[in-house]
C-alpha cells in the first residue's frame, strides 16, 4: 500500500476573496483587463510599480488560484490524498478594522463549505479510509486588523465548530506590531486552549535595503525576496517570539513553520549562544527555552538539520506550496517543485520507510487529527 | 597523536589599529576613560547611542583584543596548534580614500611581523612539525575605500610577498556597493590569479527595520543582529555574488564563508528553485552555477547541511571567533564557545576520525598551505 500523502502547505484564493481583490485599487488587488487578457494579481508593493504597465504588473492569475477542481487534479497527479488548504498571503491583514470580522467569517465559511462538498463527493457514505480518496481540510484566516483581539479570539473559537477546520494561518505582523507583541497573548491562549495548530507563513519579507536597495531588487527580480526574504522573515519572527517568552507562557502552542522553519534549524545553535551571551538576559539567569517546532518540508540539504532542530522527524510535514512554483514548461505533467521535494524526503531518510511515511502524511494526519 | 587543530576564524586588533581607533570620535572608535577605567570599543552605530553614558557604550576592550600573548595562551588552553589571525570588523572600510593604502600596508606588515616573531620563537631552527608548536598565519586587510580598485589589487599582490599571509578578509560592502558590484572584478581577478583565499565576514547586519525597528532592538540587545543579522548578511551577500555571475567569471575564486556560510547551506535548495522560476533568468536559459564554498564551522544542527552544500567535509574548516563569545563565568578555564564547537564536530562525524581531523585542521593546512 502506498503511504498516505498529506499536503499541509497548499493555498487557495476562494472566489469571494478574488472578488474582494477585484474591487480594490491598492495593494493587494486584482487587475481585470478590459479586453479578454489575463487578470493580474498584485500583492507585493514592490510589484505595484507605476512605471510598469498595469497589465504586466504582479503575476497572472489563472484558475489554479481559486478553482478547487484544479487543486484536486493537481493532488491526483501527484498522489496526494489529503490537502489542508489555506488562504494565501496577505490573508486579511490589510482590511479596515470594521470589515475584518465579517470577511474572516465569510472566507472561513467558504473554506468549510468547499471541504464538506469535496469530501462528500469523494466518499458519500463516509466509509472509505483517508488514503482511498481525495479529501480537503483547512486552516482558517483570522481578522487580525479587527479593533480588538477579542474578535480574533472569538473567530478561533468559532473555527472549532466548523468540522473541517484544523487551525489557522497567520503572517508575521500579528496585530500589526510583530509576533512578540504582548497584545497577542489572548490569541496564543485561545489557540492553545482550543488545541488549534498555528501555521506561520511569511509575506512581508525584509526591507529592500537588506538586499542592497532598489538597484539590486530591479536587477534580480523576485529571487532575493522569495528565496531569502521569506525564510529570513520567518526566522526573525519566531526568534522574536522566543525572546519575548511566548513559548514559556504558552507551552502548548502548536506551530507549523513554513519552509522548514525559515533558517531556524540551521541557526538554532547560534541563536542559543547569542542569547546566553546577551547581558540583558544574563542578568535574568540566562537562556530562553525553545519552542515545540513543526516544520514544513522545503529544500534538500536542510532536511536533516530541520529534523535535529525540531526534535524529531515526527514533527516534519510535507507541503507543496501549490499553486506557486508551477512547472516551467507546459509539457511537464508533474511539478518539479513537488517531485524534488519527494526525492529530498526519500534521500534524507533513505531506507527508513516509517520515517518517510510519517513525513509524507502520517505525521500530519496524527497532529491535525485528519480522518 | 592528537590531530592538528587550526583556527581559521580568530581576530586581532593590532596595537596600531587600536591607536587609530583611539584618535577617532565617530564609529568605529575607542573611548579611553580619563580615570583608570576600562576602555570601550564602539563599532556598531546602534551602540553609539548618545542616551547612554560614553563609558558604558559598546563593549569593554581588554588585552585579549590586541595582546598576542593572550591569543597564544587561548590556543594552548584549547589545544589549537595554528591560528590564522585576521583584523576584526570593520577592518579598514571606514577610512578616508587617501588613508586607506597606507593603513592597509601598515596593518598587514604588523600582522606579518607578529606571525614571524611568534613562529620563530616557537621553533627557532624551523625543524618541528606544525602540530608540535603554536604558530600563526594571517589574512590581510584590504584598502577598500581607496580611490581605485587598482590600489586594492596592488595590496593583494604585495601580500603574496609576505611569507605568513594566506589571503584576505573582507566585509560585505566591497567598494561600497555590495559584492555584486562589477567594479570588484579586478579584485576577484587578483585573488584568483594569486591563489589567495577570500575570508568573507559579516559586519553590517541588516537594517533595524528587518528586526521590528528600534523598539525590538532595544528590547533584545545584540541578540537579533548577532544571531540573525550576521549570518543573514553573509547569505544575502553571497547570493548577490551568485546572481551577478561572479562565480562564473572567476571559477577559481576560493571563498571561506564565516559562520558555516550564514544560512546558505540550509537555503541552497530554495535559492536554486527561485532562480529557476525567476522570469528574468528563465529568459536567459535559466540557472546560475554554484560557487565553490568553504565554510567556517559554527553551530550544531547545521553542520551536516553545511557539508552537503559545500560539496564535502573536506571544505569545512574549524574556527573559534576568539576573542568574542568569552566564557560567561571567570571560573571557566575553557571557553564553552570553543568546546561546544569541538563537540558538534565530533558528534556530526561520529566515528569518522579522518573527517574530524580534516575539519579540525587538516583541511585548513591543505587549503591554506600551512607549514
Amino acid at each position: 500500500m502506498a503511504p498516505l500523502i498529506v499536503d499541509i502547505h497548499t493555498h487557495v484564493y476562494p472566489p469571494s476573496y478574488m472578488q474582494m481583490l477585484r474591487a480594490r485599487k491598492t495593494v493587494p488587488y486584482v487587475h481585470d483587463p478590459s479586453d479578454s487578457g489575463t487578470p493580474r494579481l498584485i500583492i507585493l508593493s514592490s510589484d505595484d510599480d507605476p512605471s510598469i504597465r498595469i497589465d504586466q504588473r504582479g503575476r497572472p492569475v489563472d484558475s489554479s488560484y481559486s478553482d478547487i477542481e484544479v487543486k484536486l487534479a493537481f493532488m491526483r497527479r501527484h498522489g496526494i490524498n489529503s490537502s489542508v488548504i489555506s488562504l494565501a498571503n496577505p490573508w486579511l491583514d490589510f482590511l479596515a478594522p470594521d470589515e475584518a470580522q465579517s470577511w474572516a467569517e465569510r472566507i472561513n465559511d467558504d473554506l468549510e463549505a468547499t471541504c464538506a462538498r469535496v469530501n462528500h463527493a469523494a466518499d458519500p457514505e463516509n466509509t472509505r479510509a483517508l488514503h482511498e480518496k481525495e479529501t480537503l481540510f483547512a486552516f482558517g484566516a483570522l481578522p487580525l486588523s479587527a479593533p480588538s483581539a477579542d474578535v480574533v479570539v472569538r473567530e478561533i473559537e468559532r473555527l472549532k465548530t466548523l468540522p473541517h477546520l484544523r487551525g489557522v494561518i497567520m503572517g508575521t505582523t500579528g496585530l500589526g506590531k510583530g509576533l512578540d507583541d504582548s497584545g497577542l497573548d489572548p490569541v496564543w491562549k485561545a489557540l492553545q486552549e482550543t488545541d488549534s495548530v498555528l501555521f506561520l507563513h511569511p509575506h512581508y519579507g525584509l526591507p529592500d535595503e537588506a538586499f542592497g536597495g532598489s538597484e539590486a531588487m530591479n536587477r534580480y527580480g523576485h529571487v532575493l525576496p522569495l528565496a531569502l526574504g521569506f525564510p529570513l522573515e520567518t526566522t526573525i519572527a519566531v526568534t522574536r517570539m522566543l525572546l519575548a517568552g511566548v513559548f514559556d507562557r504558552f507551552p502548548g502552542l502548536k506551530i507549523l513553520l513554513a519552509h522548514s522553519g525559515g533558517t531556524l534549524p540551521f541557526l538554532a545553535g547560534r541563536i542559543e549562544s547569542c542569547i546566553l551571551h546577551e547581558r540583558k538576559f544574563v542578568a535574568n539567569g540566562g537562556g530562553v527555552p525553545g519552542p515545540q517546532r513543526n516544520a514544513v518540508v522545503y529544500g534538500t540539504a536542510g532536511l536533516k538539520a530541520a529534523v535535529a532542530a525540531a526534535g524529531g522527524a515526527d514533527r516534519l510535514l510535507f507541503g507543496t506550496d501549490h499553486p506557486f512554483f508551477p512547472p516551467l514548461s507546459k509539457d511537464d505533467e508533474e511539478w518539479p517543485s513537488v517531485t524534488t521535494n519527494y526525492k529530498a524526503i526519500h534521500a534524507a531518510f533513505d531506507g527508513e520507510s516509517d520515517t518517510v511515511a510519517g513525513v509524507l502524511g502520517g505525521n500530519a494526519a496524527r497532529i491535525l487529527n485528519l480522518k
